[in-house]
């Protein structure tokens, strides 16, 4: 595991604006690239609060804030929609994942030379217009750091997956006064989401030390600060700590992504909308106990950084309790006879479970949400 | 010291290729982007394998092959004069920081809109036309990763810095292969200048967590793979590691930057034309210890990752030493009588003196040279 000698593609943005206020330097930073036209991708909470950005009144701004957890293809449709119509200069996703993954696409999609159908997959878009600028509003998808753009497929209950280097942001604003306002509950599970994602691709078999340096870091900065914001939303510190550990677990999934975590969490967002931070809490020790055998070294490190020890998936469970996040899955409205089901969906998600250091079955995907049940 | 809380600009190229033969990648990048016209700015040992950039014959390659170590206002001016001739879609730099930083200044003047006079400082920079690769063929100097330029002023002895967000490289490949055939000495002396940036940015009082990670990593990659570098040439997990390594120190130059070591080894090269890498490497022990009374955990830290112990200016010589690196001024045509003027120069360059960790005098800089005479 984690060969330096393997060839890898390393992704940043190349410029992220990091501290309380930040959020305004998008709009010094667009006037600096003669953006007079700019399109917000927002969720409604966020699009009442677009003055943060700093646009004076010389930018035309367009506020498209229907953005909805988990977004589907209406939801892309209707952003495309506004996208098409304003021809925009800039695009800015402004929210959690969902703002963040539908401004990528609006900045691809958006003058109407593909479809979603055509890109879905890797590399296949074949170019983009505007700028592109992520604010992350959450502190735990990364998708302000990363190529990736997820969108359900109502239908077929499952996720569609876009990879292209276009949709990398142009510049990103890590600002911890817009988390602030983020409740215990949901700073929480968005916090152990970006810990996913930062295990997930540290105990990987695409594990590479130029994205391990992301993953420990991050893994670090969750175990220091998540409890502490948890506590006190307004302790900036954690906040703007926990904004880098996002971005490095974004980081992660670019060059390496995840691994079996994300598989098997996916089912109880497409079938029971529950929502992703959450879902992947939920499924977090479980899995990290399931790989504990393959990556004993780099397991050990996750649950010291974490601190706590003892058995692997009571110590993780136990940090994520002590979160206050709900960890049982009967108590989260999903029927016990769908687990079977779920195992299946979860197992046909091979771009995922092809990553897992240790080799995943139908059965160990049921038998991890039992053992989550 | 290093509070995650004070606001930072992060920059990084946003595509970086790391691995055995990902030269040829610039080709392959510069095509997708339509760059049919290509700079390439090199040394002479550089210009002669031009080829392995892998540009076909669709594409028109011109070579400026005549930088120099240390570049003065006289090679800027030759790279200048062909850079406006060609009007190139992209300029790539391939070689050490010489031209990597002639690169850098060839594609955001080479349209005669400013002078080099117009942009020494920071920000001064107005745009930049062509795009812009780098493919360092030395791993030290961390040029790939940042935004500044550096050019010596010959008549009055000494650097003038340039420091732009349009400098940044689109597109950094680093390949291991470029370095197997970097003499022992060459490859301990740049190392230990990659070395100089990560502690000099770590321990620096605009140390930042989000810098941190880069220096601590850059450290420890260093301690672990730079004697196996110098041993055996060939070694490519080492040379990987090491490209790592200064593609690190150079994300560390541009939010963070070097302090009083580079300042102190700047007479060095300017006066008596001590490669850049080699002049850190003698000054390296001995402001590490000017520094441990007031950075003391962190000077430890970086000895451990050495693989040192002891009194820090003997400990940190002896990783020198054992690199074979000559680490006595007295040894390298220094005359003693020097020192003093030395002193004054060095006391001048305010703008990484300031970035010290502890105050240093005239008299603190010349107690510096005798020790490493």
């Amino acid at each position: 595991m984690a060969d330096v000698s393997r060839p890898l593609s390393i992704i940043h943005p190349p410029i992220i604006e990091c501290g309380a206020g930040v959020a305004s330097k998008v709009a010094e930073w667009a006037a600096s690239k003669g953006a007079g036209k700019v399109l917000v991708v927002a969720d409604a909470f966020n699009a009442d609060r677009v003055g943060l950005l700093g646009f004076g009144p010389e930018t035309k701004v367009e506020v498209f804030g229907d953005v909805v957890p988990e977004p589907d293809i209406a939801n892309l449709d209707a952003v495309l929609a506004v996208t098409a119509e304003l021809a925009p200069d800039l695009v800015v996703g402004f929210g959690g994942g969902s703002a963040m993954d539908l401004a990528k696409l609006a900045a691809v999609l958006g003058d109407g030379g593909q479809t979603l159908a055509d890109v879905v997959g890797a590399h296949l878009v074949k170019g983009r217009r505007p700028l592109l600028a992520q604010v992350p509003t959450t502190a735990g998808t990364g998708s302000e750091g990363g190529t990736r753009s997820l969108v359900t497929d109502t239908q077929n209950a499952r996720k569609m997956a876009v990879e292209s280097l276009y949709m990398l942001a142009d510049m990103v604003a890590l600002d911890p006064q817009l988390t602030v306002s983020l409740p215990p509950a949901l700073t929480a599970a968005t916090g152990v989401d970006a810990l996913a994602h930062c295990v997930e691709s540290y105990t990987n078999v695409k594990a590479h030390p130029a994205i391990d340096v992301y993953a420990t870091e991050g893994i670090r900065l969750i175990g220091r600060y998540l409890g502490r914001a948890v506590e006190n939303g307004e302790d900036l510190e954690a906040r703007t700590a926990l904004a880098l550990a996002s971005l490095y677990g974004g980081f992660c999934l670019g060059p390496v992504n995840t691994a079996a975590g994300h598989a098997v969490a996916y089912p109880l967002g497409t079938r029971h909308h529950i929502a992703h931070g959450h879902a992947n809490a939920v499924i977090f020790p479980h899995v990290l106990a399931f790989n504990a055998s393959v990556a004993p070294e780099r397991t050990a490190f996750v649950l010291d950084a974490l601190g706590v020890s003892g058995d692997v998936s009571q110590a993780a469970l136990q940090f994520c309790e002590n979160l206050g996040i709900e960890m049982r899955m009967s108590r989260l409205g999903i029927p016990e006879a769908d687990l079977e089901a779920m195992s299946g969906e979860a197992f046909a998600i091979k771009r995922l479970l092809d990553n897992n250091p240790r080799e995943v079955s139908r059965e160990d995907i049921l038998g991890i949400y039992k053992a989550a049940y």
